[in-house]
């Protein structure tokens, strides 16, 4: 053996090794850890806590295999949540293994494994691939409902009709009043396009009536934009959808409004002057809003066009979430059975200054679209640190830009976007980021997560919030693959966002650049990315080790990073080299039972040189190779 | 410069650092942050959430010493809690500075600096060495309330009186009911023994009236042992104390109550039969235990004469700390006026299965015991990672075995105290701990706190409840020195148990090994462990760099580890070796402005080869040297 023991002690959160894995107050579950068969163990204990004291629970074992020995514990969960590490001891030293490491020193209990009782997952999240969709630049299935040049004027601008192979301009330019017709119809249209492709669920960008082309400046949260096609477009559309196994999501923000929204209504385009809360300070939905003595209101970000919900108001409360016909759960309802919901801004909501209601508002929201739908998949826009709001009582998912995608578009060669966005303010520079700096990333976000929430992260490198990946020219078609092969392997489920897997243009001076209307001429649409996708989507749909299986960083050194997700037969290993020359690099597969005779083939039909020797995958790499291996161990189980 | 320029960089949540450090909301701050003078930066930014939103801001020079640029940046903190990172940009790296460390990718928030408002710290602790006391164990000055053999039964048990110089025995023999005569009035006739020591306040273990010597069983919340000299003890004994400006701390656990307490009156030694929650189903106190009902009661940690309360009855919040003559507030009042409350085994208080109701109660006992004593000093025993009740809002200070005890005693030889506790069970091995390990835990623990919180931690290495670390044959007098040096030097406030000072005997076989008595024959007092604690404890007292002085890990390589603790003018240097043998270390001392002339001194006596080079110290150790520098720059500060 070349590789170190310990690196073969391994559990998780999955079925695979906890029985029962979601349960309820009061229910039993069978923990499970595994460990390399000859590894020098001598205890494996269970470290937990019950109402607050500490235990040590002796395991047992419960089978061995050719490879491994299988450790087990039973206990009831009596608790909301149930929280443990693992001591492995030897004759001379003692070990902690948790979420995030194995140290020799009693770790912090950030990072301990996390059964939350009474939580659970959209389990259809686990298999699902997420397409998401900007209605107004997909496709315009009935131009019978554009938006026409001039046909409103709001915020000082009026619209523009553009042609569909237009681009879409400078957002300081069209001040998002430009508009090409993409509609409901049109989605519902390309149906057949996404199934081919490997899509099982869509993500749409708000489509409840506004002035702009973006909507997330609602006007009204209960009617869907005529110019989408209106309420029934939506019907139409879910049914078709349904009825193909596939599920929808909608945007919404419930942060702010519209000035031009009914409860608001500032801009009395579309409303009688006399209601809303702005022209009338006796109006119930005054106190949804921040308004001063003075009738000044709060704007987020200061944006007056966005004015801020207050979430001080019970009746905004009842509003947007409580009531059997408020905003969240009407969607969720027949005729529309929306299955998730994205909410936007989720990250500042219900905050202002003394009065930070966000944990009892997010809770409260939480219960409520789960009493409409239990499996329904609650996604909160945050782009930074978002564990706060992962703990099973609030989201389900953030955007995954934290744990994903800012780390991954650093790693194939971007300035991290949070600094790009401050290029005139500051002079950012960024040297390249090394793998271990991409794994202690990635580990940094998954390990303080219960795992049933970490498997469902939505992952993302691309959205209709950030300049596209592969419109960098720094990031090659080779860099580019690398990203997408770990979107697609990575715990979590991905988001293609439209057009991507076409190679669709756009430039990165706004967020107008990544809104281009969607390329349907063949002959402009990339193959090889497309079959990149294709062939990713399908397996993410088809393999349970890419869904539910362990994950596992195997190798950090230098620009490569190797990755695997498996289950007791089979394993799939990521490697993605950044490396600008030919590498040489050994993956410590017999971590994982692989020591010498394996079925080894890669995804991609690539045949790069390899050789695993006493559980050790030597590999060679050419510069910025991105591979993903399929693994099938040789070895039979014995005993059990 | 022989070292990083990164490492010089440095902020802390001191006033040294903020302006205003503790404000109420809406108050402004001042945030500084320096970096040595000649180092490659561009641009330093504060980079902070306000309403979940992030914000960089951009930091100016405040003013430049010889060594030292300061950079500042105003803000009003508008929100209970406002935490922050520094990002420092070169020509060709963005890194991010927190609590924990430097990285060049975006930190985690759980490390960010954290300023809590309207959090005030006891700010007398600061300045304060404690000195534990189990009062029967300390000194008899008035053998007319001593325990008679056989004066009491309890438990099926008889009391035993006992000679002063008699050992204890073992815990299952006596059963806690020996008693050495210990009182009040024999602290109070100590207190001049205790000032020359440099001690300026107490902690006594319980002395409310209990059947068993610790008292942890109490029966009478509101009466002074009459063995320890009753109320009146208590009060001659406080205004002593405070009269010569020593502060003083009382214990309590209102976890449980003894099984004879007269709310519960198990055993109707003490009270009449008809009172209590066990006799009679109809007490108002049986609403305060968890009786099922079979008339059965939950017992701390299954032990049946430490029956458990039941934070779920309001009535026992109220009589518990809500009331004003509740059991915390009493005490806090005149005519008793402590200064502050040690709660036993407060980390699993008001926690049962489904109803964890800790983070309810914890507020509330903090906003009471505020009211009345805003400078009380709250203490909660936990011996695990307890960062989830150093937020601001529930206590000041846990025991603080996690983040100082426990990693420092196996720093110096021995295995883990919670792993001891097992050996029966599991048969734990434990290598030596290295200098990297060590500092890794003190900055895990240190790193997730308001720097505020983290500045009055309880630090200690023995007490009541742990084998005293130098009754241990394998830690030499070397060992013990190094671990005694970092109590007194390391961020908060040290715990001197008391016969620690003399080397008084004892034994590790159980916890009365610990509690022997106090060693008073002067011939037997080992003189250099008394120099030692007293040198230590006066200097604690005087230096405001050991109060709110800066904290930096400057080395710690193998088994060296070198922390200093400093103010603008001067610079404490602890060094620690527990190598075996001789070793040369080089301390980048200039990360704090040393380069070249500077006055060393050691603060006892102790001259080993040093020298000063381009910003390193180099320095050769002995085996197991311990060493604490004083070390004053010479460089005079220029501009401002």
């Amino acid at each position: 053996m070349k590789f170190d023991w310990k690196d073969s002690i391994y559990s998780d959160g999955s079925k695979h090794y906890v029985t029962n894995p979601t349960p309820e107050l009061g229910e039993k579950v069978t923990i499970r850890l595994r460990i390399l068969k000859n590894a020098p163990v001598e205890d494996v204990i269970l470290r937990g806590k019950i109402n607050g004291q500490a235990h040590f629970f002796a395991m047992t074992e419960e089978k061995k295999t050719e490879q491994f020995v299988y450790y087990k514990y039973q206990l009831e969960i009596n608790q909301p949540l149930f929280h443990y590490h693992f001591i492995i001891t030897t004759d001379d030293e003692t070990y902690y293994y948790n979420q995030f490491e194995i140290s020799n020193y009693p770790p912090v209990e950030d990072y301990d494994f996390r059964i939350v009782a009474d939580y659970q997952p959209p389990e259809w999240v686990k298999s699902t691939v997420f397409y998401q969709i900007f209605p107004d630049r997909f496709y315009n299935a009935n131009p019978d409902n554009d938006v026409q040049d001039n046909q409103y004027t709001f915020n000082g601008y009026s619209t523009i009709a553009k042609d569909w192979n237009e681009e879409p301009g400078e957002y300081e330019e069209a001040h998002c009043l430009d508009f090409f017709g993409g509609d409901l119809e049109g989605i519902k249209e390309k149906i057949p396009y996404l199934k081919e492709l490997g899509v099982n669920a869509l993500y749409l960008n708000p489509i409840f009536t506004a002035a702009t082309h973006h909507k997330y400046d609602c006007l009204d949260y209960f009617a869907v934009d005529p110019h989408f096609g209106g309420d029934g477009a939506l019907i139409d559309l879910n049914q078709e959808l349904h009825s193909n196994n596939m599920k929808v999501m909608l945007d919404v923000s419930v942060n702010h409004t519209g000035i031009a929204h009914k409860w608001f209504n500032k801009e009395a385009n579309f409303f009688a002057e006399d209601v809303g809360a702005y022209n009338n300070p006796e109006a119930k939905e005054r106190e949804y809003y921040y308004f001063d003595e003075e009738g000044n209101y709060h704007g987020w970000e200061g944006v007056e066009t966005l004015p801020t919900l207050n979430y001080e108001s019970e009746a905004l409360r009842d509003a947007i979430y409580r009531d059997d016909d408020s905003v969240l759960k009407y969607w969720l309802q027949d005729p529309f059975n929306i299955d998730a919901w994205r909410l936007d801004v989720a990250d500042v909501m219900a905050r202002m200054d003394d009065k930070q209601m966000h944990h009892q508002v997010w809770p409260e929201i939480r219960e409520n679209i789960r009493e409409e739908n239990s499996e329904a998949y609650i996604l909160g826009e945050h782009w930074r640190d978002d564990q706060e709001f992962l703990r099973g009582d609030e989201w389900d998912s953030s955007m995954n830009y934290f744990g994903f995608g800012r780390p991954v578009r650093q790693f194939v060669g971007e300035i991290d976007h949070m600094l790009e966005r401050r290029l005139e303010q500051f002079d950012f520079s960024s040297q390249k980021r090394k793998a271990s700096e991409l794994a202690e990333q990635f580990k940094q976000k998954i390990a303080r997560l219960p795992h049933q929430i970490a498997y469902v992260q939505f992952n993302l490198l691309d959205s209709h919030d950030i300049s596209r990946l592969h419109n960098n020219p720094q990031v090659s078609w080779q860099d580019y693959r690398g990203a997408v092969i770990m979107m697609f392997t990575f715990p979590g489920t991905p988001n293609i966002y439209y057009g991507d897997e076409v190679e669709i243009e756009g430039h990165r001076e706004s967020v107008e650049g990544c809104r281009y209307p969607m390329e349907w001429e063949q002959e402009e649409q990339n193959q090889d990315y497309y079959q990149l996708y294709k062939k990713l989507s399908h397996l993410k749909q088809e393999k349970e080790s890419l869904q539910t299986g362990g994950f596992k960083i195997l190798y950090d050194n230098d620009y490569v990073i190797a990755y695997a997700r498996f289950t007791a037969d089979e394993i799939y290993l990521t490697v993605v080299s950044q490396e600008k020359s030919r590498s040489q690099v050994a993956i410590p597969i017999g971590t994982l039972g692989v020591f010498e005779e394996a079925e080894v083939s890669e995804v991609f039909g690539q045949q790069p040189p390899l050789e695993i020797e006493a559980g050790i995958m030597n590999l060679e790499l050419e510069a910025k190779d991105a591979f993903l291996f399929k693994i099938i161990n040789k070895t039979k189980e014995v005993g059990g």
